[in-house]
């Protein structure tokens, strides 16, 4: 199968500079190798990580840039030595496509973590050419980084199971913390949090959402389940939660005292550090030592980490609260999404979108 | 067994102010309660907490204060109710001689952790006086803190384990850290950093002492047995040992940039904060999760992490290296021990000393 020796033609939306704005962007695909995938792009889901991307925020951006990488499709042909996959199935593709296989984080699955990981957008691929994202009407992907899409689980519920999703159940895997009865805080109701609340329930922890003021509570509680609701400005509510909880997962995206969050933490709790912060964030060592907690951080999940999220979400009925919209509304998305209006996750509806059309 | 009913007279060496200067302080031992031991105390190792609590630099020091808390002594009574030791046993003390034996770390054997612990001095014990420390004739203690010091383990050897020792012993165990072939870093080669360097030697780990100057190069390769020297203001050799290491026990007692070395551990690695240190640390978030490291701190060790470090450096053979002084001279090797010019912790020869004349 597969004709590998064909170029295809994508159509994609990309930001030409760091204003960010997104416009249609038509581009070359790689000739299909014996180990690609040919996806045809059905949903994308809108990540924060996105915006600092087309902005430059990271000062790392090469524009043209097709972003996107909370990518669904259904596969339109494969390689000749893919076996996994074959025309019509419903895959995913996340964050990265391509690693070493060489070091030690390629060798024990945990590729995400390969130094010199290809990132699904705003690389370089090994042919050379740029890497683009799921905001485009194709892709090909080497079927290494390629997921199946359980039955059971919609398309655009799935996509942001493969970022905001697995960045949670990766962590809560490799850390100890899936038994039931552990006792969750959730720091931020944003893309990553909201799906945090609903991991963590269906782990059968006990879930706190912790938020600067009290205008989410009832959103939390009602909507996502969280089984109380901690503002963090209240001096007299987190006195009261001092050394309660096993973990604090932290995905506020900007500068923050974390000695609040340290105290809520039990013996051996941990503090999960989601968010990428460009000023240094501070504590104070005694209170690490004096309690055997640690901050550490988590990095989205491996390949079978993702498959092990999208099985877990079926397995227990987990929806991801999501507002579908076309390409022609991306850009109005993103720039909601900076100002955290959205409950909870943009998804673009790629194939039902005329791609051509601004 | 046991005099239950009268009081004792011991003879320690207290401060009286924040100058931290000891001299003869003569004092009433509590009478033998039915689980209390009464202890004649042999040796008693000197800490850096000590000047720290003689100086009052943590402000919540109460004179007169006899220091010490790495005691070794001998039986020479016990309550009615001790079971585990007669008199003529030898056995150890260490930093905690009280906990509320309520709370979930005393019920799951992390005393050490207790929100109510009482400190082996400058506490105030259950009937409401001070607790004082192993610089002193003798102490009265309960059996549940007192350890047996194994036979084939001298006393003066045994009593810088007892902090030490445990210290470091007991987040290696915590932190799966014990597995033969990992690659250790010890940071800072003080009292703490010495006994870090056999203990992870006696491991079976690949030990790379880190200093800020080559000054104990020689002694850390020859003396202590560590398979590497790594000097902290090399910029090349530090760059060579990104991404190699498991942990890291950082010894520094004052504060340090933690990026340095967090950038030294590989994937999943760990860098344990020992010091006790005022000002705020920092780091970079990004560095946790690119890595999915952790920074985490731990206290002491439990009474049976303590039993399992003596029995371990038993078996293993382990000494700790340690110059013998006796009560008049401990004044003198606070001051050197305050500008670390000790190798590698003074242990007092208390019951070899005149303790009434200064």
């Amino acid at each position: 199968m597969g004709s590998e020796a064909s170029e295809r033609t994508a159509v994609g939306w990309a930001a030409r500079d760091a204003s960010g704005q997104l416009s249609p962007y038509t581009y070359t695909l790689r000739k299909t190798g014996p180990e690609d995938v040919v996806v045809k792009v059905l949903y994308c889901g809108v990540c924060h990580t996105d915006i600092h991307q087309v902005k430059n925020h990271l000062g790392r951006s090469n524009y043209p840039m097709v972003p996107g990488h909370e990518v669904v499709g259904e596969v339109e042909e494969v390689g000749a030595e893919v076996t996994k996959y074959r025309a019509g199935d419903v895959v995913g593709v996340g964050i990265i496509v391509g690693c070493c296989r060489q070091c030690h984080p390629c060798k024990s699955s945990n590729e995400q973590y390969c130094n010199k990981k290809i990132w699904t957008y705003n690389d370089v691929y090994i042919d050379g050419k740029p890497t683009h994202g799921g905001f485009s009407s194709a892709m090909v992907v080497d079927q290494k980084f390629v997921v199946k899409i359980p039955a059971g689980l919609a398309p655009e519920q799935a996509a942001p199971l493969l970022c905001a999703g697995v960045t949670v159940y990766s962590p809560l895997k490799q850390f100890g913390l899936t038994s039931p009865g552990l006792r969750a805080g959730i720091l931020g109701l944003g893309g990553v949090g909201h799906i945090g609340v609903k991991i963590a329930k269906a782990m059968g922890h006990h879930v706190t959402v912790i938020s600067s003021s009290a205008r989410k509570r009832g959103e939390a509680m009602d909507h996502l389940g969280a089984d109380a609701y901690l503002v963090s400005a209240d001096a007299d509510a987190m006195a009261a939660a001092v050394d309660t909880l096993d973990y604090v997962i932290d995905t506020v995206p900007v500068h923050h005292a974390l000695e609040p969050y340290l105290a809520l933490l039990k013996l051996d709790g941990k503090l999960v550090i989601m968010g990428v912060i460009a000023q240094p964030l501070s504590f104070l060592s005694p209170l690490l030592g004096i309690s055997r907690k640690s901050i550490t951080g988590s990095f989205v999940g491996s390949v079978e980490e993702t498959e092990e999220t999208l099985a877990f979400c079926v397995d227990k009925g987990l929806t991801s609260q999501i507002e579908v919209v076309k390409m022609e509304q991306v850009n109005q998305a993103l720039e909601r999404l900076e100002r955290n209006d959205v409950r909870y996750r943009f998804v673009v509806d790629v194939a039902g979108s005329n791609l051509k059309v601004a």
